[in-house]
């Protein structure tokens, strides 16, 4: 099965957790819409991949990571978009959760992805119970205090920001938690495998604010220019494209680099040059090397 | 120890885990904010009594069970209160979360505060990771869809509203994590016991209606008379005081009589017993039969 049927499958089983004839419709209605149809599914996808790497000897834990993953993102997509945050009206190319459903839906939806995250994870990890307290406390950490991605977001209300914790803490630990989760699925010691991840999550941050300044909002499904109009970091706007550009390939090569030894490294290793190919606008877009 | 301080004491535990020099302070100091000062705790006493009716064989991890509890209920309250849903200015008789931090912080309170309950129960499971899974479990339905208190929280959003559904929901679901995972901790099979934390629930369900209805705003510590002003069903307004209390005398019996078989049934019998007096507010308190 390929890498992104296996994702959206994990994902249906783990929103089964949700649905009930006996529960409230909306909420259910608006957890399904904010996580299909997805995006890339970028992190979910680099988890596979290492899971595969590492022999991916539990497919249905490292799904199940995966989709938690993936599930956690959404949850903080949804709440970033409410209108004490970004009031965001669309994502993904469509109305935003709040404006499709209601302020009060989208807080509940976050909160109840959060936690159906945790649940999918119990679940899948009752076959292999040993492996369960790492994964659980790899993926709570890089979501919550002090250094996960409500901690990354809780930065932008401080008056003095450092924006390497800033970032390291609103992007790179969730890729972190891709690499050393999928690791850590597959019965692998997670600690080697975070590197890996925080290097992809600071090279998709810088993707991201090239895009933010580069892309079309036709391209991106959502709003551009977004960073300058909110007073956010943004490295195009300090460093200028070209350097921005040389820094993102720059850190596509340490991550290449970071990967520790397993199996299919080489595998993991093409993973992750193909994707990178796909992180600039295609107004920047070069021919791969 | 008694349960009080090991509540303290699992909670600050906890609290650690999300504590550094390296996070954004205001997130940190508003996650102590609204743990501390607690409540009455009524949730995790009654999930360390339990544990301790069945014996208590693991107590770092009842502790942390309870802890989670607490927190969930914590981060419930936050996003209650929030401008659009209840705009609540106080709660526990001092500024709400978002009065006192702002909105964009109590969303990412409550957020980091459901994240942390799952990261000090998976810390706390790797001394016991085979009941692990099924703690996860009890915890994380006790809180998301269909049936926790996000759910209960989302049948307010619907234009028909099944009674018991809400309640049991909002009100009901952690009361029987409460029991449910008290017994998991020690070892116990969950499944017998949500039973008595359902009936706790309903039984504190009422009594917060009467509250809402006939206890003095310096009592309750936030404002009264909130449900008939937000249009939300109670069951004074319903029933009227008096068939009201009865109600609640009635619960309070077929909690006692729902208590599985357990080595330590008298004193939880007593605990049961000793909580529901302290349920109506001083105007209606009766001397305990």
């Amino acid at each position: 099965m390929d890498s992104m049927t296996r994702i959206e499958r994990s994902l249906s089983q783990a929103l089964t957790l949700a649905k009930s004839p006996d529960g409230p419709p909306k909420l259910y209605a608006a957890m399904r819409y904010t996580v299909f149809p997805g995006g890339q599914r970028i992190r979910p996808r680099l988890c596979l991949a290492v899971a595969r790497a590492c022999g991916d000897d539990q497919p249905a834990l490292a799904g199940a990571v995966a989709a938690a993953i993936e599930l956690l993102h959404c949850a903080s997509l949804v709440h970033d978009d409410l209108p004490c945050f970004d009031d965001a009206a669309t994502r993904r190319g469509r109305p935003s959760v709040h404006k499709a459903f209601g302020e009060q839906i989208a807080v509940l939806t976050g909160d109840a992805l959060i936690v159906l995250a945790f649940e999918a994870l119990a679940h899948a990890g009752s076959a292999a119970p040993l492996r369960l307290p790492s994964m659980v406390g790899i993926i709570a950490r890089s979501v919550g205090a002090p250094r996960g991605i409500t901690a990354g977001q809780a930065w932008e209300c401080e008056p003095e920001i450092s924006l390497s914790q800033y970032q390291c803490a609103k992007t790179g630990a969730l890729f972190a938690a891709a690499t050393a989760g999928g690791a850590a699925a597959a019965g692998y010691d997670s600690g080697p495998w975070h590197l890996l991840g925080e290097r992809i999550g600071e090279a998709y941050q810088i993707a991201d604010d090239i895009r933010d300044v580069v892309a079309s909002p036709g391209e991106l499904g959502k709003p551009t220019g977004r960073d300058q109009a909110l007073g956010r970091p943004n490295a195009v706007n300090r460093l200028g494209v070209g350097s921005a550009v040389a820094r993102l390939e720059d850190l596509v090569r340490s991550a290449i680099a970071a990967i520790p030894p397993c199996p299919g490294a080489a595998d993991l290793r093409a993973h992750i040059l193909a994707e990178a190919s796909r992180l600039l606008p295609r107004e920047l877009a070069r021919p791969a090397a």
